[in-house]
């Protein structure tokens, strides 16, 4: 077979290791062929976009032999498939991973780690701004008027609304979806302050760290939580840091169900502590049927919909097409976490 | 008695026309003295800004005697109170003077008129941006849910939610309200046209009039009719233009319920050619509660809620205070329409 020169795209330097990779010559352009696995489960239109860009490429059903990972896994795969290099979670979240020993060993064996975090932002961005303003606005005592008594109560209704502006709200991340929600809520002249590990001190709003949250949940008219799942938002809203809301104050999370001590979110709002919540995630998912939750009168539950919009599959679908392309051509990817 | 030489301000030189008025001279300036009638309904905190900020004026309960109005009339009152200088509603609508007779009598008559625009401006337009998301992130299902099976129809949901970037919004008009509303939808990234019988020019969204109609209802994902009443605003939108929208359009109303065809609404939402209507006014009101619109699944009515804000009497009230200095120091009035 005779030798030839290739140009490796500098993906394939996976931090100085030498590594092989498969190439077929078709034009004047050798192509590199990767094997590709993936257990996302997606609708006829956007399974079209992932066949027509993964073309050129193979798709392998034993993870054992992948390259290339496009789903729902968990860190044993970084021991069982020893070619892989890459994984995209289709998913803006990627709990299994968030942890020291998954990042280790992601390191150790030189594979990426990306999610879809780009396909979410909008969506759940605007979904929090949705649960806003359906409150400011007394949206569901309306929808609740017009299911039942079909009155009027024009004016009882009106001095219940409120305007946000002027009006706190604390985001406990300040993460992508939290950036563009601050994005959205610029022009409401809300005071707008963040939670953030480590500030890069050109936040265009005003950010603490978790130490400081004892001294700024209780100026907080809103707490808003889009903590992704990790050993370190574990029950991080707990009975302690709802006691140091403000009275009245509302919360509003669609991150992960687990960040919240949901025993503690029913206290806060039996005893008004809390005046409302708009929650999107819960603990367990699907929350039961008879669950408390669904019960009280201040609570307002969408099921997990916040990330969803019509063509999110295909908007998936063409993230991860996207990211291949720039994978065989060594460009950087989208929405690298390793 | 003695002469005396005072400043006169130029809100008193009204339009060339001698005039006269009472003074009090208590220190250095002498104070000018106005007959207040007013008819508008204050709570207790929004009397006290009202009554603190009309000390050294007087009150009258006499309307032929007033100077000034703050509050609900007609323009036969222009005819009745031959000292009547200037009226401020306590509202955004002022339907009874939004004709050609009364500009007509205004101008003849040298009285001022002034609405509280500025008062309403942010709610109303905060309360079509709650419907715009309430609908794309589908809330009113999701409450539906909460309150009826409490099941979790995550996927279900999430494809019938959209982004509302790239989507087109034609709003029937561009004052005050419309103009908030766009700076507010600017973040969401739409395509924003509205239709404006004069152009400026500037205006930093497309701009069309309304003999354009036509041709750009079929174009919209979203119709939002921030219509005031008038002549030419009665059924506004009435069946002809509800079959030249684009089918499965959404509906929203705010401004006044006999700009739209009411009938023609419950026909354009039964027939499915518009998918939903949010609907703050109707015609009458308060709606009947066995009127069809109540009973549509497509139909959502909050009860002509969207100007109210806590504390929306205590800013009606400090919006007159305000224009009555600027009043009585001869400045330009805020929200003047006359």
């Amino acid at each position: 077979m005779p030798q030839m020169t290739i140009t490796v795209p500098a993906n394939f330097l996976v931090r100085g290791k030498t590594t092989n990779c498969k190439v077929r010559v078709t034009g004047k352009q050798p192509k590199i062929i990767m094997k590709i696995w993936t257990n996302a489960s997606l609708p006829a239109d956007a399974a079209q976009i992932f066949q027509a860009g993964i073309t050129g490429h193979e798709q392998t059903e034993n993870i054992a032999e992948a390259e290339i990972i496009f789903g729902f896994t968990d860190p044993t795969v970084l021991q069982s498939a020893p070619n892989l290099r890459w994984i995209q979670v289709p998913a803006a979240g990627y709990e299994k991973f968030d942890n020291a020993a998954a990042r280790a060993l992601l390191h150790e064996k030189n594979v990426a780690l990306t999610n879809s975090s780009s396909v979410y932002n909008e969506p759940c961005a605007q979904h929090v701004l949705a649960m806003l303003l359906a409150l400011s606005r007394r949206l569901p005592d309306a929808h609740q008027n017009q299911n039942h008594e079909r009155a009027w109560p024009q004016w009882e209704m009106r001095a219940d609304t409120y305007l946000l502006n002027g009006q706190t709200a604390l985001l406990l991340s300040y993460g992508a979806i939290a950036r563009r929600l601050c994005e959205m809520l610029a022009p409401l002249h809300m005071n707008l302050i963040a939670v953030r590990r480590t500030p890069s001190g050109d936040e265009p709003i005003k950010i603490i760290t978790e130490n400081q949250l004892a001294e700024f949940l209780p100026q907080a008219d809103h707490v808003i939580n889009i903590l992704p799942a990790n050993p370190d938002t574990q029950n991080f809203m707990n009975a302690e840091k709802f006691a140091q809301t403000k009275r009245g104050a509302i919360y509003y999370t669609i991150g992960r169900g687990t960040t919240t001590e949901q025993d503690a979110l029913v206290a806060a709002l039996q005893s008004r502590q809390l005046s409302y919540a708009y929650v999107d995630v819960t603990n367990p998912e699907p929350l039961p049927p008879d669950h408390v939750l669904w019960t009280l009168e201040n609570c307002y539950i969408t099921p997990h919909t916040a990330g969803g919009h019509n063509g999110e599959q295909g908007r998936l679908a063409k993230l991860f097409v996207e990211n291949l392309r720039r994978f065989t051509n060594g460009e950087v990817f989208l929405d690298q976490i390793i």
